[in-house]
């Protein structure tokens, strides 16, 4: 399998834990986003869309979108698992991932960033709209792990889940943008909990070859 | 099952779409977002996220999330399927949902179009910024489904699936911010189709009693 990514893009590094924590090894094959990469002719044919991250599969077909192929790796590789198995469990985890992926990440990504900057926003204004959507969104993230009541340090059991797969690359997000994290005690010891684990720690975008 | 929601709430409207296939019925609770009654402090600790939907269990369980929602549903209550049996099939129509759910309405929710006026943005250029947000992210999505390359009239199958769920909605978004359809054949044969369906015409935005 190829994974076609770029080593700052959070959904791309969701996907990278995902693959280390299954122990599935990929080819990688960067699109580097701020020169445009993801929107040149051939990889528009691979996913229409122009995003990255795209899992091509060995017979061709191409996945897109981080969390759709994070659940294709969870039904076609499920051990270990990365979701509960008992239905409300689950849907709280994806709850969770949905509110990062949702909520967050979209609203902020550098898409919407130079979209803003296109509106007449400078980078200082760009940036703080990110640290805004990142600091309400990353307050709720902690309320919904308190309100499960799942013991630490991970958010909702003994290990990590689709939950961290998608709060690690966005704690990283929140630091590159300065967010205030001190309110966020339950987010923080899921996080330091993941990168004391190898597949957290080689998803890392430093660790990655493409890493200026 | 108490389903918290609001008549023009697309990610309620999803839900009402997946109950109704699915054959369930849920006593219906108003949250008005105009009014702000999503931010309200009872509600608030229901759903610390302050968004609808939410779906109280009978057991008091809150579930958040539209997506994470439908496949609670989906789990619970296998039949009719949302999903494809195949993962590959289930991955397209997952990676077509968050296209919708993140790539577009994320990006164009009130929420958002609000924060853009506290910006100093008329309300012509919040509805500029949804009407671009949803055009190219529908486009995206009629790719996606030329490239799956199923037989139609709905997108991924001959039967509607958590695809419809995201599309009927968003499709009626875009209609209210004026969106320009024509270049969308697959994705309005499928909405023609859906909305021939009781399950989906019941959950229309005017059908609901909160209606204005």
């Amino acid at each position: 399998m190829i994974l076609h990514g770029y080593w700052r893009s959070s959904a791309a590094y969701r996907v990278r834990i995902a693959l280390n924590l299954k122990g599935i090894a990929v080819e990688h094959r960067v699109r580097h986003l701020r020169r445009g990469e993801q929107r040149e002719a051939a990889y528009l044919r691979l996913n229409p869309q122009g995003l990255v991250p795209a899992l091509e599969l060995d017979d061709g077909t191409v996945l897109t979108q981080s969390l759709a192929i994070v659940e294709y790796l969870e039904e076609t590789h499920p051990e270990p698992p990365l979701l509960p198995r008992e239905a409300v469990a689950r849907a709280r985890v994806r709850a969770f991932a949905q509110a990062i992926a949702a909520e967050i990440h979209a609203v902020q990504n550098l898409k919407v960033l130079n979209r803003l900057k296109a509106l007449g926003h400078g980078q200082e204004e760009a940036n703080a709209w990110a640290r805004e959507t990142i600091a309400e969104g990353l307050a709720a993230c902690e309320a919904l792990v308190r309100a499960a009541g799942a013991p630490g340090p991970f958010c909702f059991g003994a290990a990590p889940s689709l939950a961290e797969i998608c709060l690690v690359p966005q704690l990283y997000n929140a630091r590159r943008f300065g967010v205030e994290l001190a309110g966020l005690p339950r987010l923080l010891a899921a996080e330091a909990a993941c990168l004391a684990l190898p597949a957290f720690a080689e998803a890392a975008p430093e660790r990655q070859p493409d890493a200026e």
